[in-house]
Parts: structure tokens; C-alpha cells; sequence
């Protein structure tokens, strides 16, 4: 590999600039960037590399926002359950939260913006039955109904930042005074924001790009009494709710929101809910609203010749890239973390913007980079998995962040990322503009679609939930796989053709998630709409309890299609029969024993639906799990303590496919695009541009007659490489190599 | 044990005399019976004993069948799901049906008894809309819409006894004719059983007992064009269907029952559906019909001075015991089938009966009584698991079925069974008649409530399925407890005090099932009055999804009570800090290792709500069944991975306690009362009675001033005894021991 330059983000910091400028030349660097706690140096400033500066718009600035706290930044939340033992309840609603955090908004009408529900009806309690006590933060309702649940939905003002308040506990910054994040939809913040920025364009010549940490609201982090974390969504607008902005949007929407549309039952509008209109509403409105205040900024930036860059996360809500209004923000660039395939291909699919940027871990911390310790194995880790998804579409850009200092003090790991940097500009030379080889078009089907391109299934960005990871590896599977993958709402089936262009849909989650769609699977429209595409040759794979809601004798409602439903106690009665496993299939031919098969947290009593239907894993995991000193009922090995994991169904012309979970590995990216290629009736074209070792994989980019042959694993490989006509010649693969041939 | 005599019913045949006699003498019986294959000859009949007749009203009659095929018995049935792929569809809807079984019912217009749903949309399509191909069985709908699914739900009439067709088909009768069930709610059948009881009572007259095999309806058991057992609910009505009680329901209850209404999606209004009112209407008025009919030939037998027993199974339906019309039957004995101590106490609690009868196990077939096997292991296992039972309350007499003649030529079996008889009336003659000790009274809450006294969560009778086993455990477990058994109904609970004499309530079932409870717990009177029965010191205990519908921010209704709520995709947002297992607590006090807890199929994602939660079990069981190869999130071990399986809570002066699931064992037995006594508050009151080694029970007896210790198990057990003011000493008892000591 020959020695390039550019697309890489350094950080740096001060009085290291030798070091810099070692690293510069090695790693091939052509921007330098500061970081959370580092600053540049003015020699630093002055290297032959584009410099980011890291800017906080609505934080960050105490000096305006101590003086005006009335425009401090304010959520809706809920207390916790309070029960009633007589006609008279007191609820103390702050109890559960940090008062560091968050503090009862007393400055507007509590009778006009807060509520209070009887949990055990659901009805809200009239305003004339109770009373705010400012003095003890207690709201006593009168005339409750005994042995009844209450709560009380209420407005805080939020007065420390989240991220700052996270680095702060976790570091013990003790005395280092907390952040105030303020509302640019007031009037003196927003004035502000735009003058603080004017000057601070004038006042930082040397920046070439301001990285906006982010714009104006967090996603909801709310810390309980003891500090700690008590909600985290990383999708949640709750932070950009405020009295301004509930009165602006009865203007806009011409309706008034209730708390309830925003405190959702406590669940907050999870990304997880069903959206509902209110709530798509709301987030439209501010979606809007963060559009236009930050073009302002983007503008400023562009008027002092400066280019304006965001960081997908902190405070990114209502800049959602795959948003109706993300385009007229205007940006230059985006930049976020980069976890996995999955992540680098929701930053690098980010359309209208220059260039997407990609940050590597690890972050060059004390945690990971401490004596003992070898940061090449996660900096491997992660750029392996990445890797597969820069092969279908690369981000412009990489970058690290944290203390270079502590980074340069680990010479293997410097070693490896000049490999890394040289491989990832080689890859992109070749692949970006150019359109890889697809063999199949690929729909996830879930009530947010585009919007949440790549985001589907996620709580907190990148960690993993035990109810999530058997869905999430889905999405890393597809993102570094020769399939066009596209992010579709129920809507869009229901108001558009978008399934002309369409091979197969997949649709997973748990029943009554946003993720498996709940109530609308009632909708006639969408199951004729879908019924019909698989009939006509289309392909339909479910995922857990793909289509589940009760109906009409069906918990899935395209049992039909699938092949398959799930006993939910109802139909005991109902003898099945269709158990037994067929000897060998299209979709296990890499499986040399199905009962290994990792369905993650797996699926329960889920049966063959008609004799058509193609057991492919039929089993009792609870069997396998017997430990000494448990007995099993007598017949547990029989026919009605199994469970179907994995089977398939002729549909039509198409057909459905069921997998009771999908967590990522290679085993199962395989076993997941056999299934696809199964469902789309699209067998015969699955081996063009394949290795039949599931450890490499194949990358065709026909416009520039070449492809690349990738090994995913440290070890050496060999496998059978084929071509796009199917002829196919045994390769030997260096470890994580990359092979480049020509057509 | 000295020899006794009385209370025992042998089987018996012709040409078997000697024998016969030999085992009267040294089984001490003092009935002998009939069975299904065998007949008692003169000689017999005229020994020292009570002659039981086995006696068939509705089958077994073909000569009067055959000749009024009008008068068959009918069932509604459902055609299987067919999906239109134009806007005409064929549904030939006798698919999957056995034609020797059903035919459909040509002679009723369908267009008033048969409903063509669209199950797509649940709207009945218009009778203009379809018409009925009567020679090729199909019905063609007009004007479907493309892509949705239709069903047809129409009237059959059942040609062939069930059980009948069953033991045909099992042992290749071949040419044997096909009992014939008629229809007693029709004139000439109902003529005809009068009759026919009134002759054979005269031509019987050695005949003591008739043995009703049983009355009009067979349970529901249906099957399918193989042959095969399609659908089997020991507790279905659908056989008591036909023109004639639709018609006589709309003019006794003032409205017509729809198709619909029996049908019910397909499930049949299986025991598991919280039943609708239209079904409560119809097995109400089926029960009143069948009481009325029934009483009718136990009168004739009264007046022939014969007594009148009921079989409990086969054509039962309608008789329910435990129902509001059963006594007016005036039957003098009900027998049934003992395969532990929960059928035991479904047939010793029946009320309005002189006496009731177990018949035990194993039966007297070649398939246990062959040669190389010991059918004194399954006796062996069948005494011990009821006599637990029948220490709380025995059936009057105990019995066999099959041939004798089997059972004499292992003489092994032959002794065990003297000494099993022995023992039963030894238990009998102090047990009977007295009230046993009793530490707490236990409600079992379902929507059934008394009416299936001891039969919850029973899909057909005694075979387990996997998604019963974990309940089934409760009723085995209580079957012989120290502890009062009620069943209790949500509508007790709404409409009277019956709490008041309740100690602790246990609900346990699969979300939505009639067991659970479904949208029963959006009631807030229920949970007001259960939560008010807590808080003022009652318990209540939760198995798999008690109290479970999603409604205002929660999915277990009374989470409150139970202190843990299960994770349904919507707060994954929400932390979970209440993980931390208590080192010691009053429900574990017995338990090694609480890993080791059989929870049978366990429930998934279980959290704990409150800092008050005890947090008695908490685990991943996925990763305790990691295989090889498998790999599980990094973080699996951690609290995000993992789910509680038993937790208690504090509520008021009362508490709740969670348990996973609780499938049959001694050491579930013991955990199951731990966690009545704690809810109950009544710990101080659990050792007295007591038996330290879980495999030893105490029963006392107060009235009489005896207490038994029973061993269980067939080793010895040595165990701390505790008798009522806690004094305890030291006991070693031999295998399967009863030990009957002084107050």
C-alpha cells in the first residue's frame, strides 16, 4: 500500500506540536481538530491542515444564561405513581429527581400547563380538585378515589446540561460550574446565539471549520435524586418542550398539545411508541424550528468563509439528517461516532451535505489507553466491523478524538491507524462515486421509516439492551452487505407505490413496538398492499413478532404470508403437526447443525402455520438450558414443548421467511441474506460476487471493472471467490486483507 | 395395618371368577364394574358386591340412530383461512375436515346459520354475496375484495362418537359400525333415552349403580381429513350445538346467538378465552338444559332403585359440578379419572354427591400391563402424587378400569395394590368427615372462578402442554397443602364480599387468557378493591403475567402490589437499578441455590419497580444456556441483560410476590407456600405443622387429635416435625410412610 494523504481528523492539543506534525505526516492528516477539554495551540493553528473548532451554541455560555434564567430550557415529566388510601392525596411529584438537573417551572400557570391523571381510569383530574404547594413541591388532590394511582405531569426548568452534567459526575469536576442551557426560541437567547457566534468568528481566524457541539436541545437524559441516570433517549425531544414552544405550536398546528402528548403514560414517546399524531406533530414543529435557527448559524459561519460542520448527537434534536427539513439547515458537513457498520452507514448515507465524517474509536481516553492495556484491539475491532460498511458507501472523512498525547505513548497503535488510514483512503478511492454491485433491494418496515435511517431498534446511541440486540444485528448485518437497504413507514406503503422498487421487506421487533407496527397491522389497506407484493413474487421476512397484534384469530396478521403464528394461549386446542425440520434448504446450506443457530433472546411458541409451511429450526430451548436437579414434564421432547425459530413459506410467486431473532455475526449475516435471497424467490443470483467462506465477502463496483475480496477476521482465510457470472476460483486471504482484482 | 375392607371398585369380566373373587378378598372390594371391551358375567354379578353398569344415553344406540339421522348431534365449525386473490373467491370449506366425522348441514338454510367473515377487516359478508355449492361443498363469495382473507363458519352434523371414533381409530376396529351421537333436545331422542333406560333398568336388575358414560355432549374433539386429532378442549361446548338450541336459546335468553358467537375467531371459546357474554349465556342455558334432561333418567334409576353415577369426561358437557345447575341433576356419585392431586381434588370437592370415585392408575391395558414392564412404578407414582390430596380430602371410594385379568398376572402389582388399598381407608376413615388444620385460605382469581374449581389452565384433561406446565404446578402444588383452595371469579370480586375470608390471592396466566385475565384488570373497581384487600393486609401472589394488559403506563395492572412490571419495548428508556438479589429472605429460607429454582418456562423481562422491590431471584437464563460458538453481548452479564424471576413487596400492611412460572416439584411445593405465607403476612404461622424436609408433609387433624406424617417419597427421610405451638423433634420415617401420631 503506497503512502496517501487527506480525509483524516486529528486531534490535538497544546505544547505537542512536534508530535502533531509526526503524526500529520504518518497518518496522513489534513485537518486538526480540539476536543472536549483540549485546546489548540497558535503554532498548532498554524500547520499546513484544516483546523475544527468544537462551538456550543445553547451551553456552555453562563455568562449570558445566569442572567437570564427565565429563558432557561424546560421539559415535561411525570411523577412517579402515587397511590390514594383516602379522598385526600398529597404527591411530593419531585420526588425520583435531581434537583442539580431540574427545577419545577413556578413561573407559569400550573393549571394551565400541568396535569394530573387518575392512572387507574386514565381520566384527568379537574384543575378545581388540586393545589400546588410551591413551598414543599407537593400537589394535593382532593376528592381522589381511594386505592386509585395518580400522577402529576409537570413543567422544570432544566438547568445543567446533560453531557456536561454526565462528564462532571463521572470525572468529580466539583467546583467547575454547571452549564445552563438556554432557549434560543426566547428572545434575548436567540439574539445571543447570533451575535456570541458573529464575534466568535471574528475573534478565531484560524478556524476552517466550526463544529457545532450541536445546536439546541439534548436528547432527553434525566438523572434521578441520587444522580445517576433515570431516562435516556437518544431519540427523545422532551428537552425542546417549553411554554414558548407549546404556544407556538397551537399557533402553527392551530391545536393545543396536552402534557400527556409529551409525557406519553411515562414512556415518554419512546422511539420504541407508536408514534402519534401529536406526537409526529410535535416533532415536526420543532424539526422546523431548529431548521431555520440553525441555517442562521450555518449562514454566519459561511459569511465569515467558513465552513459549518454538526456532530450527530448531544444536542441534535430536530436536526434528524433523513428529515423532511435537515436539507435547508444547510451544512456543510455531519460527524458522529462510528460503532459499527451499522453507525458508519447512518452517517455516511446522510444526504445533502458536502461530506459526512466518521469518528473511530477508540477515544484516546485514560480508559482505554493506560499501561497494560493494547488499543489496537478495539481500534481493530472497530475498524473491521466499519470496514464492511465503507465497502458499500464510505463516510468522506475519518477522525479520532481525545488526548493525542496519550495516543502517541502507544507505538503499535500509532503502527496500526497509518495502516488504517492508508487502507480507508485507498477504499474510497475507488468506491465513493461509483455504485457498488446489488443483488438485492432490501425495505425495513417499521412506523418511522426514513426518518430513523439506521436507527432502527435504538434506545441510548450504540449501547446494547437485552431486548434490542437480537434486532439490532439486522441492521449491522445488511449495512456492509451487497443488498440496497432503504428505511420505509407504514405510510409509505399505504400512500405511495414505493414497493415497485422493492425485492424484499423485512419487519422485526416485538409486538406492539414502532418497530413491528402494533395497530396498524389492523389496517386491511397495508395487509392487501403487502399480501399482494409477495403474491406477485415479492419477498417478506419477519423478524420476532413480526405483524403481531391480536385480530380477528391471528396474532400475526401475515401468518398467511410467514408461514407461521405464535400460540399466545388461545388456540391450545389447535393440534399442530407441522414440526418436523427439512433435511437441507436454500436458507441453511452454510448450517452444519441448525440447533446452533444464535436467535438471540429468541421468540416463544411460535408454530407452523399449513403443511406448505418449511420447518427449518424446530426445538425447546428450554430443553437444552435443563440443568441437574429440574425435571421436564415427561413429553418435553415431543412435539408440543417445541418451537419453530426459522421456517419459510411459499407465498404466490414470493414467499414469506420467520427468524425468531438475529443477533449480528457472521453466521448469521450469511444466514440472514440467504433468507432474503430466498424470500425475493432470487436463489439463482445468490452466488455472483460471493465467497463461500462466511469470514470473506465479496465487493463488485462494475462502473470501475473491479472488486474486492475482504477478509472480515485477523486470521488467514481460504474460500471460493465468485465472480458475476458464477465461475469461481479458490483465493487464500492474508489476514483482514483486502484484495482489489479487475473483472 | 390391619386388613380392611369396603370403598374399592375392581373391574372385572367374564370367565374370570376365581380371580375375581381371590382380589375382592384381597383388595377388600366392595364393588366391581364393567368396562369399555368387557362384560361381567351371571356368576359374577352375583358375588358380595355393589355391581357398577357402564350405560351410554346419546351413542351406542345406532339401531334408533340410523333411522333418525335428523336428530344427529351438530357442531359449529370454522373453514380454514382462504385468501382472494380476485373479486371471486372458492372456499371449499370442508378442507382439513374428516368426513366420517362431520358432513356438512345441508338441511338448515345457511343462509340463516352459516357467517362468511372477512378476516381481514372481521366484517360478515353480506348473504347476497356468496352462495352455497352444496354438490362439490363450496362456497363461492362475490365481490371479494382482492387480498384479504375469508373463512366460512358453518353447521355440521357429527356422525361419529369421539371417543368412540378415538379408540376405532387407535385400535383398528375395521368393520366395527361408528356410534352415532343423537340429540336428546330432539323429540324422538329424547323419547328414545327415556325409553330405552326404562328397559335396560328392567333387564338389569343385578345392576346396583349406573355408570352414566356420561350424558348428552361430548367435549369438543375434532379431527382432521387424515384421521387425526385437529382440535381437542376437554371443557368445549361445541358438540351441545345445533339449529334446535340456537332456536331455543334466542327464545329463552331474547336474542340470537350469531355463528360468530361459538365460532369466536376460530378459538372456539376455548377455556383459555375470557369468555364473552353470549358464551356465558350459552353455557348457562346448555348446563340448565342438560340438568333438566339429565335428572330425568336419575330419576328413572332412582325409581328402578339403582343408583346414579356420573363418569367426569367423555360426554360430559353441560354437567359441569361445580355449576349453578348441578345438583338439580340429583346424581348419587360422580367418577373420575385420578392423575395426581389436582384431578383428585377436582373429583373429592365436588358437591350435592352421596360419594365421589377416583379411578386410578395406571388402567388395566396391554400397553402398561406387558410383559418386561412394572406397572407398580406408575401405581406407585399416581398413589403418591394423590394421596398428598387425599390427606386434605379423599374421594369416598378409589377404583380401577381395563381387564383384570391383566392386572392378576403381575403379582407384584397385585400386592402393592392391597397395600395401597389398605392404606386408603386407613386414611379414609380418620380424614373424612373432619375439617384438617389449615394455615391460610388461598383465592385462585381467573375469570372462571368456581365453576372450574381445580380444572384452571387445563387444555385437555391431564395432558400437559408447554405453556401450562408452569401454572398446572400451583393447583398440583395446593392439590395437598395445608391451606384452603377457592376458586374465585372477577365478578366475585366486583359483585360480593367474598375477600373478606381470603387470605392471600393467587393470579397467575399468560396475558389475555381467561386465567390472567386480559382487559378484566382496565376495570379500576377491581383493582380498587384488590389493592384496598393488600393494603389492608392481604397478600397476593402473581405467576407469568398476572394482572397483564397494557393500560395507562403499565402492563402488569397491579405492578403496585407486586413491586415488578415486565419491559414491553416502550420504557427501555427508563433505568432499571432494582436488581440486587437479597442475601437471605423468609421465601428462599429453604432453597440452596435460588439459580437453581425451576420457574418451568419462566417470563421474560421482569423488572423490578421500586426500591421497596424484594429482589429475591434475578438472571439471565440465555446466558446460563450459552453454548459454544454463541456469542452474547459483551455486557451480557450485566443488569441490562438480566430479568427477575421472584421478587416480593411491601403494599400497606399486606405484600404481593412475583413468580416466573411454578411447574409441579416438592421444592416448588414448598416455595409456592413460603410465598403465601409471606403475602399473607403470616410467617409466624408458617412452622406449625410442619415438616422441615420438604419431602415429609404434616396433616393435622384437630377434631380428631391425630396428626399424620407423610413421606412422600419412596426413601427414607429423616426431618424435623413441628406440631401447632412450634415444638419440633426429630422424626425418621421409611419410605412412603404414613405415620399417624397423637395431638
Amino acid at each position: 500500500m503506497s503512502k496517501t494523504k487527506g480525509r483524516l481528523t486529528l486531534p490535538s492539543q497544546a505544547n505537542f506540536l512536534k508530535e502533531t506534525k509526526e503524526l500529520i505526516e504518518r497518518w496522513g492528516a489534513d485537518a486538526i481538530r480540539d476536543s472536549d477539554g483540549t485546546k489548540l495551540d497558535e503554532a498548532t493553528k498554524q500547520l499546513d491542515a484544516k483546523i475544527y473548532t468544537t462551538y456550543f451554541v445553547a451551553r456552555n455560555h453562563n455568562e449570558f444564561a445566569e442572567k437570564h434564567m427565565e429563558e432557561c430550557q424546560q421539559i415535561y415529566v411525570m411523577s412517579k405513581f402515587h397511590l390514594a388510601t383516602s379522598s385526600e392525596l398529597e404527591i411530593p411529584f419531585m420526588d425520583g429527581y435531581f434537583t442539580d438537573q431540574v427545577q419545577p417551572d413556578y413561573v407559569h400557570d400550573e393549571k394551565l400547563y400541568w396535569e394530573v391523571i387518575d392512572r387507574t381510569t386514565g381520566k384527568v383530574v379537574s384543575v378545581e380538585n388540586w393545589v400546588l404547594d410551591k413551598e414543599r413541591n407537593i400537589v394535593t388532590v382532593h376528592g381522589a378515589e381511594a386505592f386509585h394511582e395518580y400522577t402529576v405531569s409537570f413543567l422544570v426548568y432544566a438547568i445543567w446540561d446533560p453531557t456536561q452534567m454526565y462528564n462532571h459526575i463521572t470525572n468529580n469536576w466539583g467546583n467547575v460550574p454547571h452549564d445552563i442551557p438556554f432557549d434560543v426560541r426566547q428572545p434575548a437567547s436567540n439574539e445571543y446565539m447570533q451575535t456570541y457566534l458573529k464575534n466568535w468568528l471574528k475573534e478565531n481566524p484560524d478556524t476552517d471549520v466550526v463544529r457545532f457541539t450541536t445546536f439546541f436541545y439534548h436528547f432527553t437524559l434525566i438523572f434521578n435524586q441520587l444522580g445517576k441516570e433515570k431516562f435516556v433517549d437518544w431519540f427523545g425531544y422532551g428537552a425542546s418542550v417549553s411554554v414558548a414552544a407549546l404556544e407556538a405550536f397551537a399557533k402553527e398546528k392551530g391545536y393545543r398539545l396536552r402534557a400527556e402528548d409529551i409525557v406519553d403514560e411515562g414512556y415518554y414517546n419512546s422511539t420504541f411508541r407508536t408514534p402519534s399524531k401529536a406526537y409526529l406533530d410535535y416533532i415536526d414543529f420543532i424539526q422546523k424550528f431548529v431548521a431555520t435557527e440553525a441555517k442562521k448559524l450555518v449562514d454566519l459561519a459561511h459569511d465569515a468563509g467558513k465552513e459549518a460542520m454538526m456532530f450527530l448527537g448531544d444536542n441534535w434534536i430536530g436536526t434528524e439528517p433523513y428529515g423532511k427539513y435537515f436539507k435547508e439547515i444547510g451544512l456543510d458537513a455531519v460527524v458522529g461516532s462510528v460503532g459499527g457498520g451499522a453507525t458508519l452507514r447512518m452517517i455516511s448515507d446522510i444526504p445533502h451535505v458536502k461530506y459526512t465524517e466518521g469518528r473511530f474509536l477508540p477515544y484516546f481516553f485514560p480508559d482505554v489507553f493506560r499501561e497494560g492495556n493494547d488499543p489496537t484491539i478495539e481500534a481493530n475491532k472497530n475498524w473491521l466491523s466499519a470496514r464492511r460498511a465503507i465497502m458499500r458507501n464510505p463516510v468522506d472523512r475519518i477522525g479520532y478524538g481525545g488526548y493525542l498525547s496519550l495516543a502517541y505513548q502507544f507505538p503499535k497503535f500509532v503502527d496500526y491507524i497509518e495502516q488504517v488510514t492508508d487502507e480507508f483512503r485507498e477504499i474510497y478511492d475507488v468506491v465513493k462515486h461509483t455504485k457498488p454491485y446489488v443483488g438485492l433491494k432490501v425495505a425495513i418496515l417499521n412506523a418511522w421509516g426514513k426518518l430513523r435511517t439506521w436507527q432502527s431498534h435504538m434506545v441510548a446511541h450504540e449501547l446494547p439492551y437485552k431486548q434490542i440486540y437480537s434486532y439490532l444485528g439486522i441492521m449491522e448485518a445488511l449495512s456492509g452487505a451487497s443488498v440496497d437497504v432503504q428505511f420505509i413507514s407504514f405510510e409509505d406503503i399505504l400512500t405511495t407505490d414505493i414497493l415497485k422498487d422493492v425485492d424484499v421487506i423485512i419487519n422485526a421487533g416485538d409486538a406492539g413496538t414502532a418497530f413491528s407496527g402494533g395497530d396498524v397491522w389492523k389496517n386491511p389497506e397495508l395487509l392487501t398492499k403487502i399480501r399482494e407484493f409477495v403474491y406477485n413474487g415479492g419477498g417478506f421476512v419477519g423478524v420476532g413478532e413480526p405483524t403481531a397484534v391480536h385480530h380477528q384469530g391471528r396474532y400475526f396478521q401475515l401468518a398467511d404470508v410467514l408461514g407461521v403464528e405464535r400460540e399466545m394461549g388461545y388456540s391450545l386446542s389447535t393440534d399442530k403437526y407441522f414440526t418436523k425440520e427439512l433435511d437441507t434448504h436454500f436458507i441453511t446450506e452454510d448450517i452444519k447443525d441448525v440447533r446452533k443457530i444464535d436467535f438471540g433472546e429468541g421468540m416463544k411458541n411460535v408454530y407452523g402455520l399449513t403443511e406448505n409451511t418449511e420447518v427449518l429450526e424446530f426445538s425447546n430451548p428450554k430443553v437444552s438450558q435443563e440443568v441437574e436437579g429440574i425435571v421436564m414434564p415427561a413429553n418435553a421432547e415431543g412435539k408440543e414443548f417445541g418451537e419453530i425459530h426459522l421456517a419459510a413459506n411459499p407465498y404466490g410467486k414470493g414467499r414469506g421467511v420467520y427468524l425468531a431473532g438475529l443477533p449480528y455475526s457472521p453466521e448469521n449475516t450469511r444466514l440472514l441474506l440467504r433468507a432474503l435471497y430466498y424470500a425475493a424467490a432470487k436463489e439463482q443470483e445468490f452466488k455472483k460476487w460471493y465467497s463461500s467462506n462466511l469470514s470473506v465477502e465479496v465487493h463488485a463496483y462494475p462502473e470501475k471493472g473491479l472488486y474486492a475480496i475482504v477478509n472480515n477476521t485477523n486470521e488467514a482465510q481460504e474460500t471460493e471467490v465468485y465472480d458475476g457470472h458464477g465461475n469461481h476460483e479458490t483465493v487464500i486471504m492474508n489476514p483482514s486483507e483486502i484484495r482489489w482484482e479487475h473483472m
